[in-house]
């Protein structure tokens, strides 16, 4: 089962490295307790609409642009844009998509 | 402050508008108790992940999509997409703001 909190402590993670930020100074921006926003990240609590919009204040981000990644990253898991393979339409010979993949592929 | 528990009711109650469902069909279908899902809905509470999931499954949409819609409408709210004037860009005279605006509405 895809759990969109797992996806959403990715992003919160991903979003604070990029930014060259410590989980201590997030959760001191957002008055978020330290292990708390540790768990958050690692998907295993919930963080409330109010831990969020706390969290985004505190990395700088809109709460939209963190839950458009959320959003990309359960259609990857979804499966709706995986690979090149299932990019390419059912029709095509299966010759030709795997030499377009190997095209693709660093040689 | 902008919560997102209230953009993913709003959304979720959407979606099953849109499919004609009755909260008492998707509560069912998803094993949730109709006051909670109900309460969901008007925003009152927040759903956990496999809340979530399940009545994404119920309503025959993925979640990327739901998390994809509460994105878009978090974005307005954050006032991204707001408009005409505000995506005009700033350094154009007022007046034709004005006067731009004034023709893209109905007469």
């Amino acid at each position: 089962m895809v759990l969109v909190r797992q996806e959403i402590g990715d992003v919160l993670r991903d979003f604070r490295l990029q930014k060259g930020r410590t989980l201590r100074q997030v959760a001191g921006d957002a008055s978020v307790a330290l292990g708390y926003l540790s768990e958050v990240e690692r998907g295993q609590k919930e963080a409330s609409s109010e831990i969020l919009a706390a969290v985004a204040e505190a990395l700088d981000t809109p709460l939209s642009v963190i839950m458009g990644e959320v959003s990309d990253r359960l259609a990857v898991l979804e499966g709706i844009r995986v690979g090149i393979a299932q990019r390419v339409p059912d029709t095509v010979p299966e010759e030709f998509v795997a030499g377009y993949a190997a095209e693709m592929l660093p040689r």
